[in-house]
């Protein structure tokens, strides 16, 4: 068999504001590779994409590589990476068999070359047999869901007949945290970007939500009460609308603060004072710090309640590589509807 | 005998900004009391203040009644209130007799009646006989005390060799903060507002210090390196260096933020954003709400560590109630040289 196309997304310039399509992100063509002859070293497996997942973090990793973070930046003229499934096509490692599909971090490459290293826990999680789409293992059964999850866990201390207030709650944590949220007992008031979405928390999930573009949050707060717990995804102006609608001993479990992503704020917190006078704890976290101490509860239970409906989850399918650069956009601007998830399998 | 004069500290009106003495804080002369012959009620006593407190959150008490907050405010035209220390002169409760010191709640008057409430908590402490002046129960013993150990306790994690920065420093409780952080093994950083402040916390605490008006906190936090535990008095533009300074899984203390007490701020946060990114919690706390948890270890350890010298406090004793209004706008301006607190005893 001969070399054929690799196509691939280029990370090509440090986008200011919100990345442009075709300018910061660029799908690119010009790789090929020849998967029959290309040579594998001990350990190495190729792989063709199924899925990729694109998540808002991501636009953290857009930066100049000088500047420190959480995350390593991405590396300019080289693909963009995040978590994605692929199928095993040819295997030079004991563990990886060809027709497996894996989890785990790939490049935004159609066929990636992946390597184990020897000694390290398994990079890649063989994915399980649950009847769920294949995309869901980048959404509510990947790490999006685990942010939700492990969040709850860590910093919710919740307790029956408390009230929570979820942003982003349309989005693929936000989806599961209002579920949790039901599921433990609390009043939920979840705020989204669109009617539809609205709609869809109101009939599909049962718990209070509003349009935060055509609703003032502060009014929505003080119409729902005080609130003991708020899961941010969002910073900014409605994370001080959350400190100031908090009950004594609320916690803010920080998930995200979007709202900053793409511009330097100029916004004055009006109740950071707050924080002492009402004992709030806020929180932030990442999810990879907690997946040592929740993992395997985690796959022993989310892809199971997925499968049976008790969990609902939405996805946004975006085929093929060449979606990604809109895809990232419309993420970022709220403009998805549901987990935005990028489908590599032939069609 | 008949009946003698009964001064007293007045709230007269609600300060814009800071308190102006004798017009918002108001010394009053023009009641009475016959000691001997006034009536008490069953669990009533009179007794004869020797120390009164004043101390930083009583800002936040000189408000419109009608705003709600985790104090009650001051009432208009009656005497202030806080912590302090009496002798029981007369009594009609056995619980209290002639003679006996009490640390408690107290109106800003000459001689209070307390009442006991029957079933309840007593509200009064029986002062130990440790060799400490009397006003130390109104600070290192008392509730700036109690403030630096609960908040200690319950969100400092403190691990040996981490670095904690600790604002208003040379306060009654900075000064606490920065002696338990130091027998926790912490390295620690002070600030205070005067050379002769960071000169004491050099000398006499042994910890690193800086002077803040003087100094670059940014510049200072950089020198010192990543803090781990940050003890907040101050809020606003330190709470953000310290936000910028912090570690991955950093613990914010925040027992007070008084750069807001007197002005509403204008401040933009710059490093809100490290909460999540740095995984971060920032922990608000009021101390009577750590009390039932921490008292007893307190009593039966502090005053003890305060005799034989092991924890070293500095007193600014102003004499007499006549200088409670400008002692507590010194307190509020920082122009105090350590613990504000009001001796009546006779002199």
């Amino acid at each position: 068999m001969p070399a054929i196309a690799n196509p691939r997304v280029i990370f090509a310039s440090v986008p200011k504001g919100c990345p442009v399509p075709g300018e910061d992100v660029v799908y690119d063509e010009t790789e090929q590779i020849d998967i029959e002859n290309v040579s594998l070293e001990d350990g190495q497996a190729i792989v063709k994409l199924l899925v990729l997942s694109c998540d808002p973090y991501m636009r953290g990793r857009m930066r100049d590589a000088s500047i420190k973070s959480y995350t390593p930046a991405f590396e300019l003229g080289k693909p963009l990476t995040n978590f994605g499934v692929a199928e095993v096509v040819r295997s030079n490692n004991s563990a990886y068999n060809p027709g497996q599909k894996l989890y785990g971090f790939f490049q935004f490459q159609s066929y990636n070359i992946i390597t184990a290293s020897p000694g390290s826990p398994p990079a890649y999680k063989t994915i399980g047999d649950e009847d769920i789409p294949v995309t869901a293992w980048v959404g509510a059964a990947g790490m999006p869901g685990k942010t939700a999850v492990y969040g709850m866990k860590a910093y919710s201390k919740a307790k029956k007949g408390e009230k929570i207030f979820v942003t982003s709650a349309y989005g693929p944590v936000g989806q599961l945290v209002c579920q949790i949220a039901k599921r433990e007992g609390l009043d939920v008031l979840a705020s989204a970007g669109s009617d539809k979405k609205v709609e869809w928390l109101r009939k599909e999930l049962g718990v209070t939500a509003f349009n935060y573009k055509t609703e003032s949050t502060v009014e929505q707060l003080q119409k729902f009460g005080p609130i003991d717990i708020y899961w941010d995804a969002v910073g900014g102006e409605v994370f001080d609308a959350a400190l100031g609608a908090m009950n004594k001993g609320g916690r803010a479990i920080e998930c995200g603060m979007i709202s900053g992503y793409n511009s330097s704020s100029t916004y004055v917190f009006k109740n950071i004072m707050r924080i002492v006078s009402q004992e709030l704890s806020v929180n932030g976290f990442i999810v990879s710090s907690h997946e040592a101490a929740y993992v395997k509860e985690f796959y022993e239970n989310v892809p199971k309640t997925l499968a049976t409906g008790e969990i609902k989850f939405e996805e946004d399918v975006y085929k093929g590589l060449k979606t990604v650069p809109q895809a990232i956009v419309d993420m970022l601007k709220g403009d998805n509807d549901g987990k935005v998830v990028i489908s590599l399998a032939d069609n």
